[in-house]
């Protein structure tokens, strides 16, 4: 009998190996907000971030076919990429943010913010929630408490309980945070391990974007100060203007980093990512450590990385971020009406989603359904996904262009969806 | 006054970063072996390997420029791409070597295979050679003795003194680095640490390429085994056919490693990078580590790496690394008998080089001379650079389609700087 493509798979790739949905898709094409199947099947794609600017997007494509045909090759020649790249960076963030390493996933780039953080404090301790994730190397994929990881490689970390604004612990004013951060910082001093950084998406997108007030996270930022740290913020998921109002995540929250790693969405697809910091902090990090990266900052992931700024600027998408995802987010309210399944509609820009539960008293997550619902609609042509602290919370972030029409597709394919599933409360 | 490129890159990437020669060059251009400055002054490429079938290679350009028109997504869908390559690739080692992860850079791949012996063995040792690179993550980094590493990081590391096949510590059948290797088995074993894995480039690359026979690690192999640990040969620069006669290393050295690394000219230059090992030790990492790389493996990675497949075969690559490489030595050999400094010709295939020497007899390294001869060469339009223990080898990579012609202006170009230069001996 001939081998499946699943099986194919098992057998070249291993087992565990990530796929999403029951009934797995085989995708062979991609245009803007839109993935076609090997069947000739249309998806409207509401998850993909990588794709910032749409699939395939041809100003991002013909720069990366005329850099691939004219040079490509490492930053130990001169090239103007990466600096012109450089330049156009930075100058969207704070003026002390004015350096740049260019490496080619955010896990490299986490994986250095750490070192920084250890070549400006001489210390290696790491603050970060109990639900987040930060990449896959060795030493980013310890700050994972879901992640499995050998013991000593985690002994520096310390998790805090990851906010959650719709069961909120006690005080939701950003102070209790404060106070678990504080705490974990005492416990690494304590124990001569030192803290040298809080390590945060300041979406806090993994943890399910809990609604939060602009400057709750100042009491931490303050305790972090206080205690000689550094604030590194995680800025692959809400980065890039995902949620609309900002180009950054800490930009809405009201606070400047020491550091910002980015990645997924930075070059399309292409593997680019960096880390943004100040000229203080690259320059400990150099003096403390030998690093290059052969791919990293290279003339075609310079250019790709340009060109996705190019479109950010001429299809106004922060704009269109702002005005679509009020526009859905809005209809999910609406939808919650006649569903009370949803217990909680949050998000900013395009980056938002409802968390379902069993009885919006006792709010309790209801993972399973989600589940369903998430395999419902991919079998109704609308991909999604969950996430969050209990697995019940839609995950919505689609390319930057989507349109109204493409949030009404994505509404009535979910009401469709609650519908059939969600009569059980 | 107007800001120089150099002082633009100072600020923006801040300092210690790499930049090849005195007088940088900066790179607008590549074709086949041809790199081209902004003043469009031509230069012969002998170094570099990343562009392995040439720079710009037209076949590699248009898979990568195909694909990204077509679609660019992760391995959470199903895609033909990985599993085609997947398949190519794994034929080309050992039966057992069936399993791949794609992955980024061969900083990554690293990083995983380091997992591998950990999930394996169930400890945490590494030994190394004392003048080596795999790469930047900061598990990886730590194996590099030149580089500074925090000891908490390090704390598992054993390096072993790299062999040197000009000025041999005493015996050079291999035992000696075995009994090197056994004693640090030994030395982690005792401490509680334990062994896992003997991490070595079957070229010994940046050790400078030593001519070590056939089997020459046989004996360092069998200590491995009986200890239970793991081989991990990284491939990264005498992998897909640099040497010439084999596609890997490892084959010429006559044995098969539990893990294989790859990366640098897997693609040509697209960031791509990737881990080869037997279907029990992906099992055993995927069981113990979550493991998912966003950019890994995706659809234009894979196209890039099936092209650059097919041009190594449909060009015989192989076959003129061999030719061509064995022309340059035996002409380098030829010079030697002209310039006295030339005190040992080493290589194999398209990757070869000179060790420069103050006196054939005390052999004393002549550093300084490489690097005005490196930098001599460079005025003259002929890019090459050094490595080795003393760093007084000249390191001789360039693309595969290297010629003969190819090899006559590098010869002559060398032939030059040396009577220019060597003649204090």
């Amino acid at each position: 009998m001939a081998e499946t493509v699943l099986e194919r798979r098992f057998r070249l790739l291993g087992p565990n190996v990530p796929l999403f949905y029951d009934e797995p898709l085989h995708i062979v094409k991609g245009e803007g907000v839109w993935l076609y199947d090997k069947a000739g099947k249309k998806y409207l794609d509401c998850y993909n971030n990588v794709p910032h600017v749409g699939h395939c997007h041809p100003v991002v494509v013909d720069a990366i076919a005329r850099q691939a045909a004219t040079l490509n090759t490492h930053t130990r020649y001169l090239h103007d990429g990466i600096l012109e790249y450089g330049e156009r960076l930075t100058a969207t963030f704070d003026a002390s943010l004015s350096s740049i390493i260019m490496v080619c996933t955010g896990s490299e780039a986490n994986d250095i913010a750490l070192r920084m953080s250890e070549a400006v404090t001489g210390k290696r301790g790491i603050i970060v929630t109990d639900h987040t994730y930060h990449g896959n190397t060795a030493s980013v994929a310890a700050l994972s408490s879901t992640n499995k990881a050998s013991t000593s490689q985690s002994h520096n970390i310390r998790f805090v309980p990851a906010p959650d604004s719709y069961r909120p612990a006690s005080r939701h004013d950003g102070s209790d945070f404060a106070r678990h951060v504080e705490n974990a910082i005492d416990e690494l001093e304590e124990l001569g391990i030192g803290f040298a950084a809080l390590l945060l998406c300041p979406y806090f997108a993994n943890e399910g974007f809990p609604d939060l007030p602009e400057k709750w996270l100042d009491p931490t930022i303050k305790a972090v100060k206080q205690a000689g740290g550094l604030i590194i913020a995680d800025e692959v998921q809400p980065g890039f203007g995902r949620i609309g109002s900002h180009m950054w995540g800490h930009q809405y929250q009201g606070f400047t980093p020491d550091i910002v790693t980015l990645g997924k969405p930075m070059a399309n697809g292409h593997p680019v990512a960096a880390v943004v910091t100040t000229h203080e902090i690259i320059t400990a990090f150099r003096t403390s450590f030998r690093y290059f990266n052969t791919f990293g900052g290279n003339p075609v992931s310079a250019a790709a990385a340009n060109a996705v700024l190019d479109v950010i600027q001429e299809e106004n998408l922060l704009k269109n971020a702002t005005d679509v995802g009020a526009y859905a987010k809005d209809s999910l309210l609406h939808l919650a009406k006649k569903h009370c399944v949803i217990g909680s509609v949050r998000g900013r820009g395009l980056f938002f989603g409802a968390e379902l539960v069993h009885g919006k008293h006792c709010k309790t997550p209801a993972a399973d359904l989600t589940h369903e619902v998430v395999n419902l609609m991919r079998q109704n042509g609308v991909l999604i996904n969950k996430l969050g602290i209990y697995g019940n919370t839609t995950k919505i972030r689609p390319p930057m262009p989507f349109s109204r029409e493409n949030a009404d597709n994505f509404l009535s394919v979910l009401d469709h969806a609650l519908s059939i599933l969600g009569h059980e409360v």
